[in-house]
């Protein structure tokens, strides 16, 4: 579906969505333009699908990120709670998963008294969640784009 | 140290690292003056810190998303174990968690035979790794940035 | 009930329920006549019940298999939960167990997208089932007959 | 690959291997001939691999089958730990698992008193094993192929 | 309370409830008259209470012991719930305790297709529990009084 | 092997192993003799094996009775582990079981303060044990002899 | 917002309430005057809040101190049975946590039937609560005010 | 040992340290002698050891408490880490407690940052500690004395 020089691309937009055509053509042994057509067709084919600043949310006072595992109360309750916790803007990312709960989030406070309060009055409160297991993430050891 | 017109732009700018100042200036009732002095403030206050291309990782084929719970076999392996994480392309994200494990990191590979193989030759013969535990997202509902 | 030389022929259609009776008589110093003999006589005590192919699910497509602990919302769950996993086709074993849950039924799926799908619409959906744990079976090392 | 017609044939060869042309013919509205010609290439595509008979394991005094899962003492034992366990004839199946442990097996005993010499002189000496969890299969509800 | 020789006789009777009043005084010299005086007080305090014979339950076909955890729906259901399992013959043990699960029960059965059926249809129905988790003794290497 | 009458004279004994054959006669319908016979094939095939008074630990101030599941360090140490136990007076009885720990034992204590001083001095200190998890029985609902 | 000096002052009387100002002006290199003139400003801070007299509870006959990790049947009860545990005098200190279990309490009992009542008669009937998880403090190593 | 006037005084003692002879005899309708009486002899006992001031914590910046379970290497750990945690301000209490963990303890901190630090650079490299496991308190809702 895509070659090298896409991967190559890829990797270089996975770090800076700004990159100038001649610098990536440099990259890649490429003219702008046929870096330019290369764009044009990862675009066309949904693979490159927009872009996104990246902000230092712990400087923004979000110094308490956290995982946290959802257990229903009954087992059929995937899309109810998902469409509910879509609802909560702290919470950024929910996946559904194997092992021991249902539900895998991660949510994005100030302190842990915001997320006392997320947990409390904002998650606790759903219909369907029987139960939840907070892991706060005392460090971000990192975090990256994969590298194709 | 923020205002709420700050906010604003940075919101637009989670989703869409691109946005002209025109576009960003009307939403906020901002000239594209003025939203250009307010950037360049939030660039060099190191709130943004650069652009992604958002790539929809899914269609190049890496399906299988897990999150992995590493155990250490002695309790100080912290640095060590992070930093041979590092070395691993797939491994995208990596945690330093309160709860059952100590490290929570998120993988990203293109099937399970791949993750098969990342986790017996690349992260289970990591040095201080006691065991792991898997969990996969069967499916990712949602992953966005957060809304400030 | 059984003697030495019925247990090499057993072990012998374990692996190939076609083996000729000449075939199995030279494995075991008897006639083919005397092999017919037995045979029948392992058919009639209903200790060999049948025969089936060896398919290859794998390259059929069936890609992901996996275990999945079964807890109950209530206690006694058993007989009603069984009845309704055997409608099922992707349920290929239940079985009643000791331990943290209450079964353990092995699932045939062609990957994960058709894991969840089969988890989210048709098991958690049992009336009964409080909650399931999947472990997803990377790689099947192995899985044969047991030699007797 | 393999059209529905391919399907119906491998379900009747999986409950019965030695289904005659014919039978398998009328239930397929195809002539034997055209049978014959459909299991040559399903077994040159090496999706039919074999035969084995089924075999009343529980009748012949296996009656304590159970899973058992692994957990290694260091992280990179699955190679090593999966050849010695298949040394052990009662261990019929291996599994290299996501979630708690490292492998689930499945074990063929006669009884409970079989159960505990495997484990304590043949699996737990394993060099590598670090703890074993066993789950009794107090009853196997059903165990049967998949249908395609 | 008790002294020294008290214990000593204590500890004679909790092996042999027949001990004769010579022997055990032989064993602490006493006469076989103080003896008696001490059983007649050991009686009247209480401290001794009746005899029972030992039974071999392995040999009479009770081959699987088991400890089973019982896990409680709602929090109080301690006495409801321990009336019913005084119902079940096979219970012979019924302890309230910390951690994970509320009671920790003793059942012996004939074997495991008795435990089964124990489980799901004398335990698993008492309205209150939610959930079992059995221990299945392999081997009871031993059982026997308190030396004081 | 044994009858119905052979059943109701166990019951008898299993709570009064001095009951008179008199009285045990009226309960079966049978003469003393015909009781002193049974006896004595009972002693005989070793299904009677001797007898214990019963006595009021309790009172005698073991009043803290607790479970402590054991992990080993190494999968191998069961026959190494339970000798050590043996050794141990306080440790009553000693089983191996399947589930999360390899033993499961049971420890009379005259209260929290000298089970902490068997825990930390006595038992944690045999080699091979890695781990243990203490149950204090906070009251002991019932304890008694199966009947047959 | 304190200083050096300010922090030398609490620690001492973190460890003594009754401690005299000449005194802790000696420790500090101050007049007793300038030391009240501290305490004043501590105090109309409300960093000082009042005073508590050490009592040795254990010496009063509380000897079972034990932590109590308390499960909700549904997850938003956070509220109500925090203010029924307050109701109990024995549970001292509640805390609400990260983890498995919603709720980690601190309760004293004089004894482990103590501790049995308190639990099946106070804690355990209050709605809300599915399941406690009790763990006793055999003993207590240390328990003292925090250095600054 | 001591009378219902005593735990009268015991309770206001514990709630103010400083609470005058007067007004604690107008409590108790006994005159400021009486009190001062029964206040000596209560020390004397060493029911009532010293004194210390209650200082807010929080408001000193100590926001972040944890409760951590401690798990050994090797089971005979006890003095040895317990000594070692000792040395470490942050660690305010120390239980050897029954249950999943060897040790709790409760740590004071300022923030997840300052956990972090303690928690990888003081606790985890303590030889015998192979894991720990943190529960931060979200919410301390209550923490009070006992009342007598």
């Amino acid at each position: 579906m895509i070659d090298e020089v896409d991967k190559k691309i890829l990797n270089i937009l996975s770090q800076d969505a700004k990159a100038s055509l001649k610098w990536i053509g440099n990259q890649c042994n490429l003219s702008a333009a046929a870096v330019h057509l290369r764009l044009k067709k990862l675009e066309k084919q949904k693979i490159i699908t927009g872009s996104k600043s990246v902000i230092d949310t712990y400087k923004l006072g979000y110094q308490t990120q956290s995982f946290i595992g959802i257990y229903f109360d009954r087992a059929n309750m995937y899309k109810k709670v998902s469409k509910a916790l879509y609802q909560i803007p702290e919470v950024v990312e929910c996946n559904y998963t194997t092992g021991n709960f249902s539900l895998l989030v991660k949510v994005m406070c100030r302190d842990n008294q915001h997320l006392t309060q997320v947990l409390s009055e904002k998650i606790q409160v759903i219909d369907g969640i029987a139960r939840t297991e907070t892991f706060i993430a005392l460090e971000q050891t990192f975090n990256r784009s994969i590298q194709y």
